[in-house]
């Protein structure tokens, strides 16, 4: 798939921007490849559709109904999901958003995706739905071919097994777990020494040894869920953890860069040799030994920061000298989003990680692992009553096979290319505005700071565009897919109206 | 729904059965009602099917190869659900098993049900498996009617809310999560009193004041399922809590009651009386004061414990009395399998209790609460990305409208009289082998132990019966709530056969 744009530099589209005083892209002037121009499925809204200030009356209505009976005062938008389509987002005041966000970063193949849509139609994915097993006690006669012809096709490298899981949250839980026996059998004396008559006693009264006393080393601003070790190990927020008891494990800095990462590449090195001294530093010295530190390729909540492929090399080399395991949480960057499958193939890694977790996306969850050796030494050790979800492996496959006949990585590493020189410009435009752009070769998963930030995303729904934050002054950036260049520059677009009068 | 049988004395079926030494059953020579005779769906087999030992020769080759790339060392039997129906559950070697442990307890209307596979093609699941959204952020239209004609529509008496999850574990964790804010809510001063600067800090630290000092206070030998938060409230068994960190948190004695209950009634009421005064002491000694108690209306992983409506009336003035919430398990007792809706209507609350989880048969999870002061006073407290999952709502609306339209609970209720009846005339015949069995009244929840309980359910699968174990000693019938006296029959003739030979 060649891009006509691929050679351009992104001083050329600054021009354009500069330029540019109409309607029309920065760009405009500089054909896109005609690929580039129509929707990968047909039926999308030419553009964004605004009928009404959002929410509009029948929404207003509607929300009322809810708010009596769920939560609401996070909501967004009320959406109108017989009406979404692609990249677009409907509401029932007739207002079509093209959709950045796509439910936190979680709609990979577009809304009603027709592939999609046979696939949940299907015999198969009826009896899914209908017969849930107990996948560690009664899994069914093709659950293998399921995992092999879908999850398994794309386990990262070096990573065959799988456990399976419902969400994001509980993906790192389990890895957690797992991590947690682990290090205990290797302490006992391997992997076939029983447990003594005290661990079996005590671990009844939540009292070591049987419980252990080891930590989760995480970085600070990272997100890895809310329940109670996951948010043990989440540092996004107060508001995501105040009043929830959380174990005393140990954070480490995550190197705090600065953008563009190649003008400060002196600098930013320090920063991240910095962080690594004190990962080693706590593995040494936490009064609760680490078992694992876990880690996001882009922290994705705590306001998209990044660090080197160099970095998280010197965190697999550090993890291994210590006996520490490494666990990578690629439940946002996975599934494509950063151009690559998976985000970890960005580090070139010599030894992969020890467990990859993953949801959003997927529409599925669990945790990719090395081998035999991180599976625990009995039977029902990791084990809870639906162990994940075969209906939602079935959708997770029905979307790999449509990543895979479209090429939507490569797309999304193209797109991503083509969304950043747009930014790039844009942002030479409003420099007080749009700061520190960041995302340069992670496909789509691009973020930059704003100090109007929640003004911004307000405004840009306005104008059709659903986008989230992230952080404390984050626009991220989450598109699905199936994102084009014609999307770009309808987003550019946008976004140059909303700057131009905040 | 009169049965011939309703007035049946006990020892009436138990001179029935030590009169019959054939294939009948044991109350051969009463007549069952007409209904009681056939299934609610035609195309049932009309018994188990043995054909093979079971693995068979497929399901061997088959299991081989999903041990590959899954967890089977607690696989019990590797199913076709292509071939299972109704009550029946089937393997690749054509084995057909009557099913009463149900996937853990988690299938109330049977195998492929036809008004679930109805449900399960509409153009509304479609739409929700392929369109799941971020329920906080974009929850659909009409996402209120699904919560009114489905999950809410059965909410427990005095609970009118709900915040929805994926599965038992979470729902638990989510009700304990809205425990702690609300009692440090309340000790900040209000529902609208803000964060201290020092919480805000000490908080990104896993520290307090930020990270609160209190408890969840839960009973010895109870389940709550298996995340961080919720593994440290289960006091199940030892491989269940191996080598995970656990909270400080406390646990009281459960009652150990002796059966039947009627015999024993004086002793059981001291047992329950020590047990509430031992809830007591606690909540006002334990050094994490306890935010919370949860409890299961029957301990069930733990071995099917009971305890009497007074104990539980005892719990709820003690917790009210104390400024403890009261946080109900349902997750295994609810949608009908004691012959209530929720098993927590057996106890005559003045009072609700504050929050009732659920899970398993509901196919979908979450936590009903009494009243907006829990929820949390901020919004994204209380979030996660899905929050929920429509298409499991909309299963369970399903299941819903079958349970009201078939009258499943009370169903449940007479089979469960019947079933007993039966199970207690077995155990007069086996009286070393089948002992307190318990569940009276309390539909077909039913168990009771055997000293040679592994045994016990080996050989019943060889006899045609899936049927699961709890705690060390415990069988525990836990079948679908579409189960008619007929099955009984099959089930009672068939551990009368594996009685005989252990």
């Amino acid at each position: 798939m060649q891009s006509l744009r691929a050679g351009m530099a992104p001083r050329a589209a600054a021009r354009g921007v500069m330029a540019s005083s109409s309607r029309r892209p920065f760009t405009a002037g500089v054909p896109l490849r005609a690929a580039a121009q129509k929707p990968f499925y047909e039926g999308e809204p030419d553009g964004p559709v605004i009928k009404t200030k959002i929410p509009g009356p029948q929404s207003t209505k509607d929300i009322k109904e809810l708010s009596e009976v769920f939560e609401t005062r996070s909501l967004s938008l009320l959406a109108d999901y017989t009406k979404s389509f692609g990249n677009y987002i409907a509401d029932t005041d007739g207002n079509q958003l093209l959709d950045v966000y796509a439910q936190i970063a979680s709609i990979p193949v577009g809304y009603n995706n027709p592939a999609l849509a046979k696939a949940a139609a299907s015999p198969e994915m009826v009896r899914a739905l209908i017969n849930r097993p107990a996948l560690g006690n009664f899994p069914s006669h093709d659950w293998a071919e399921i995992l092999k012809t879908g999850i398994l096709k794309v386990a990262p490298k070096g990573l065959p097994h799988v456990f399976t899981a419902l969400a994001g949250s509980d993906a790192n839980e389990l890895a957690y777990k797992a991590a947690f026996m682990h290090r205990r059998q290797q302490e006992r004396g391997g992997y076939d020494v029983d447990f003594t008559a005290q661990e079996l006693e005590s671990v009844m009264n939540n009292q070591s040894p049987g419980s252990s006393q080891l930590s989760i080393l995480s970085f600070k601003t990272s997100f890895h869920g809310r329940l109670f070790g996951s948010l043990s190990t989440t540092r996004s927020k107060p508001i995501h953890k105040l009043d929830i008891p959380a174990f005393d494990w140990p954070q480490a800095t995550f190197p705090h860069l600065k953008y563009p990462l190649d003008k400060h590449a002196a600098e930013n090195e320090k920063a991240e040799q910095a962080s690594l001294e004190e990962v080693e530093h706590l593995i040494k010295t936490w009064h609760l030994p680490p078992a694992a530190l876990i880690v996001e390729p882009i922290q994705s909540e705590g306001g998209d920061n990044h660090a080197s492929p160099a970095f998280f090399r010197g965190l697999r080399a550090l993890t291994k000298k210590h006996n520490v395991l490494m666990i990578v949480d690629e439940v946002q960057t996975g599934v494509g989003a950063t151009g690559r499958f998976w985000a970890h193939e960005h580090w070139g890694l010599e030894d992969p990680p020890d467990m990859v977790t993953f949801s959003k996306k997927a529409q599925t969850a669990g945790y990719y692992y090395r081998d035999a050796s991180l599976q625990p030494n009995r039977p029902y050790r990791q084990f809870n009553t639906w162990m994940g979800d075969p209906a939602r492996a079935l959708l997770f496959r029905a979307i790999i096979d449509e990543v895979h006949r479209l090429d939507l990585v490569a797309n999304t590493a193209q797109v991503g290319g083509y969304l950043y020189e747009q930014l790039e410009a844009l942002a030479g435009r409003y420099p007080d505005l749009i700061q520190n752009l960041r995302g340069k070769g992670q496909g789509t998963f691009i973020a930059f700071d704003s100090p109007k930030r929640d003004e911004f995303l307000a405004r840009a729904k306005t104008e059709g565009i659903n986008i989230g934050g992230s952080g404390a002054t984050a626009v991220r950036l989450r598109p699905m897919l199936i994102l084009r260049e014609m999307h770009v520059d309808i987003l550019i677009n946008a976004l140059d109206k909303v700057a131009r009068v905040l």
